[in-house]
C-alpha cells in the first residue's frame, strides 16, 4: 500500500461509499414525489426500476469519494449540498453509461446487462422499441441529475454554482464522447488527441467536476484553483483510461475487482483506437501490422486471433510501455496533489496524493 | 378568422417569432464561450452546426408565442428571464425531436432531414456512428437547454423557479414518450390512455410549461392557477395531437404550411396507435378491419393500400368524427381561457381564447 493511503483513509472511503449507497436507495424510494408519471403505465415504472437497478450496481463510486474528499480539503464539518451533488454526479454517470452502451452496442456493464440489452431481452421481437426505451431511460437520468441539485437543501447561490459546474461539465462530456467517435475515423490517431478526448469524455466529469463541486460546497471558491485541479484531473483521467484500455487488450490481472464483467478484446473487435490499440498499431510493421489491421474492427475476430495479437503486442513491448505510462501519469498526478499542501488540509491532500497510485500498485 | 384573433394579435405573434429567431441565431453565434470543446475536432463543430440548422428550421414557434403571451397576461412591460426561457424551451424541443427521430427512425422533420438521417447521409457505411452521433447531439441540446436558463439575466429566485419547471417538465415529457411506446403494445388502446400520453408527451412541455414560465417571469405565482392552466394545456395538446394524427392518415388540406414535410401514412405503416388509427380500428369490422390490421405496422404498405384504407376510414366516418373531436377540444380550451378574465389582462386572455380555434378554422 502506498504510504499516503492509511487504514484510516480506507475506512473513510468505505464510509463515503456506504453512506452514499444508502442515500441513493432513499432517493429512488422517494422518486415518485419528484415528477408525475402517466397512470396506468407499466413501461414508466419499469424504466425507473431499470435505472435504479443499474445505478445501484455502480462499482467503486470513485466520483462520490472524490467529491467528499474535496470538501475535506477545506473542512471536516458536515457540508450542505454535498449529498445532492453526489446523487447528481452518479445520476449523470447513469445517463452517460446508458447512452454509451447504445452507442457501443455493449451487452454488459458493471457485471450485468446494459440497460439497452436489458430492454432487448424484454422485447426480443422489437429492436426499435428496445432502442427507443434505452434512449429515453438515459434522457430521464439526465434530467433527474439536474433536478436533484435544484432540490438541494443548500443556499440558492451554492445550488446555482453547483448546477453551473454540472451542466457545463455535462455538455463538455458529450463533446468528448463525440470526439471519441471521431478518434476511430483516424487510421493512427495522434496521442495528444487521445489525451484531449480522455480529458473531455472522462476526466472532467469523473474528477474535475467532483473536485470543483466538493470545494464549492465546502465554501471555497474553486476558480483560482481551476488550473491545478484540471492538471490533476487530466493526469488521473488519462491514467485510468490507459488502464481500462490495457485491461481490454491484455486482460485482467491480479485480484482486481474492477476488471470483472469486462470483455477482453472488445475494443479491438469494435475498431476502437484506444491507447492500447494505438500503441500496438504504432509498434508493429509487416506481417504483424497486417494481422493487427485485419483484426481491428472485425466483430468476428476469434479468441485465437486475439491471443496471437496479444503475443505480438507483448513481443513489441506494448504491455510494458503502457504500464510505464500509467505509472508515469499516476506519479505526475501524485506530485500535482503534493503541491496543494499550501492551500488545503494535509490529511485530504494526502488522500489525493495516494489515490493515483492505487491502480498502479494493483499491477503485475 | 376567429373574432378573438385580431390583426393586432397576428402582428404581435409575428413579432414574437421574428424577435425570437434573431435571438436564437445570436445564441448559437456565442455558443463557443459557453463550454469548452476538444481541439482539434471536426465532429464537435459539425454537431453544433447540425443542432443550429435544425433548431433554426423550427416552424411556428408555438411554445415561444405561448410564453410571451403568458407574460402579457400580467404585464406589457419587458420581463427579465423571458428570452432565456424561450431559448431553453426551444432547445428542449430540439433535444426531444432529435431523439424522437431516432426512436421513430424518421428521415424527415420540419421539411428537411432529421438529425439522425443527416448523420446517416454523412456516414453511409457506418450506421452505428450515425446513431451514436445523433444520440449525442440530442444529449448536448438537453444540457444546453438547462444551461441557458442558468445564465438568465434574472433574479436567482426566478432562475431557480424557471429551472424547476423546465426540469420537472422535461422528466414528465420523457415519461410521456415512454408511455407513447407502450401505447403501441395495446391492440386497441383506450382513448383515455391516449389522452394521458398526449398530456405527458406533448401538452406539458408545449403548453403548460410555457404558460407557467411566462407567468413566473412576469412575477405571478402560477401555483394557485395550476389546475386551470393544465386543463387548457391538455385540451390544446389533445386537439393538436388529433390534428397531427388526422393529417397523417388523411393528408394535408387547404393551404396549411404546418402539413409540409409530413409523410402521409407514416403512423399506420409504423404501427402507431394514434387517435386516427385508434378511431379506424374501433370503427371497422370484417374485411375492412382485416385490411386495416394487415396494413398496420407494415412498412411496405403501398400507397394504393393506404388509399384503400383512407376510403374505408372515410366510409366509416372517421374523418368527420375526428374533425368534430378536434373542434370540441378547441371550443373547450377557448371556454377555459374565457374563464381566466377575472385574473388576467383581457387582451392576452383573448389571445388564449382565439388560439385553439386557429387549427379548426384551417379545416375543410
Amino acid at each position: 500500500m502506498h504510504p499516503h493511503v492509511t487504514a484510516a483513509t480506507l475506512e473513510r472511503v468505505a464510509g463515503h461509499r456506504a453512506r452514499f449507497d444508502l442515500r441513493f436507495g432513499q432517493y429512488f424510494d422517494t422518486l415518485a414525489g419528484r415528477f408525475d408519471v402517466p397512470v396506468p403505465s407499466r413501461y414508466v415504472p419499469r424504466c425507473v426500476e431499470l435505472l435504479r437497478e443499474f445505478s445501484m450496481r455502480g462499482g467503486k463510486r470513485l466520483r462520490v469519494v472524490l467529491l467528499y474528499e474535496a470538501a475535506r480539503l477545506v473542512t471536516t464539518d458536515e457540508v450542505a449540498g454535498l449529498a445532492e451533488a453526489a446523487l447528481s454526479i452518479e445520476l449523470l454517470q447513469t445517463h452517460g453509461l446508458v447512452h454509451d452502451d447504445i452507442i457501443d452496442d455493449a451487452p454488459l456493464r458493471r457485471g450485468g446487462p446494459s440497460t439497452y440489452y436489458a430492454y432487448r431481452a424484454e422485447f426480443p421481437g422489437s429492436g426499435p422499441t428496445a432502442l427507443g426505451l434505452a434512449v429515453l431511460a438515459g434522457d430521464l437520468a439526465a434530467f433527474l441529475s439536474t433536478q436533484v441539485l435544484l432540490e438541494a437543501a443548500a443556499p440558492a447561490e451554492l445550488r446555482q454554482a453547483l448546477l453551473g459546474v454540472h451542466t457545463r461539465t455535462a455538455a463538455e462530456t458529450v463533446a468528448g464522447q463525440i470526439a471519441d467517435l471521431e478518434r476511430d475515423s483516424h487510421a493512427l490517431p495522434d496521442e495528444e488527441f487521445l489525451h484531449t478526448v480522455t480529458d473531455f469524455k472522462s476526466a472532467r466529469y469523473s474528477v474535475l467536476a467532483p473536485l470543483t463541486m466538493g470545494l464549492l460546497a465546502a465554501g471555497e471558491d474553486p476558480r483560482p484553483h481551476r488550473a491545478r485541479l484540471h492538471r490533476y484531473a487530466r493526469l488521473v483521467g488519462i491514467g485510468e483510461q490507459m488502464r481500462d484500455d490495457y485491461l481490454d487488450l491484455f486482460g485482467p490481472y491480479g485480484d482486481d475487482p474492477a476488471a470483472e464483467g469486462k470483455s477482453t478484446g472488445a475494443d479491438l473487435r469494435a475498431g476502437r483506437r484506444t491507447y492500447a490499440v494505438r500503441a500496438l498499431l504504432a509498434a508493429t510493421t509487416g506481417a504483424d501490422a497486417a494481422a493487427v489491421e485485419a483484426a481491428l474492427g472485425d466483430p468476428g475476430c476469434t479468441d485465437a486471433t486475439l491471443g496471437r495479437i496479444r503475443e505480438i503486442a507483448r513481443a513489441a513491448g506494448v504491455d510494458r510501455t503502457l504500464r510505464a505510462e500509467i505509472r508515469r501519469h499516476a506519479e505526475a498526478a501524485a506530485a500535482e496533489a503534493a503541491s496543494w499542501e499550501p492551500f488545503w488540509r494535509a490529511e485530504a491532500v494526502d488522500f489525493f496524493r495516494g489515490l493515483p497510485m492505487w491502480n498502479v500498485e494493483r499491477m503485475p
